[in-house]
């Protein structure tokens, strides 16, 4: 019998992307401050690993601050496929914080 | 022998606490899109639990965004203890966002 995943599992929020000027900046001070670790940098945003959940940091002209969440993107709309496999679909929430669904790359 | 925790241990991102207009507009927005469950809510804010970590919703004229990371709030300042137990002290990264070192009430 095949087992259904329960209803009662909450979904996983994959990261929190905030605007920041200078991403080098930040990612020092952060890694500074805490253990943390940075899975990708360039000079236009950064991702950092915490123990539960990652932070990227985005210069908002080019990469807009977002929550990202896991889930299926075509539940959403129409996914873009980005470079490392994975895809997604923006939709904003009340206040228009943009919020991506995200599903990984299958492996 | 006691076991030390390891250096290569990450911190835990406890909650991030993002602005909105309405408190119950956004749960309600929230708990529709995702499966996540609502912990706490009242008129001027509200926190929200996913699998991994947490969302606050606040209004912000009555608490500020940031971002709460565990830790110990002592190394950072003079912490403030909380009613529900909790200690925290609120310090700034480089672009002004507020970052919440926190300590979750001892049981």
């Amino acid at each position: 019998m095949q087992k259904m995943p329960s209803k009662s599992t909450l979904d996983t929020l994959d990261h929190v992307a905030v605007s920041v000027r200078d991403v080098p900046q930040s990612v020092k001070w952060y890694t500074t401050h805490f253990k943390c670790k940075v899975v990708y940098q360039d000079a236009t945003w950064a991702l950092v690993e915490f123990g539960n959940v990652r932070l990227a940091f985005v210069i908002p002209e080019q990469h807009p601050p977002h929550i990202a969440i896991l889930g299926d993107p075509k539940a959403h709309g129409e996914p873009k496929t980005h470079r490392d496999g994975t895809s997604s679909v923006y939709i904003k929430d009340p206040d228009g914080t943009n919020v991506e669904i995200l599903a990984l790359a299958s492996k």
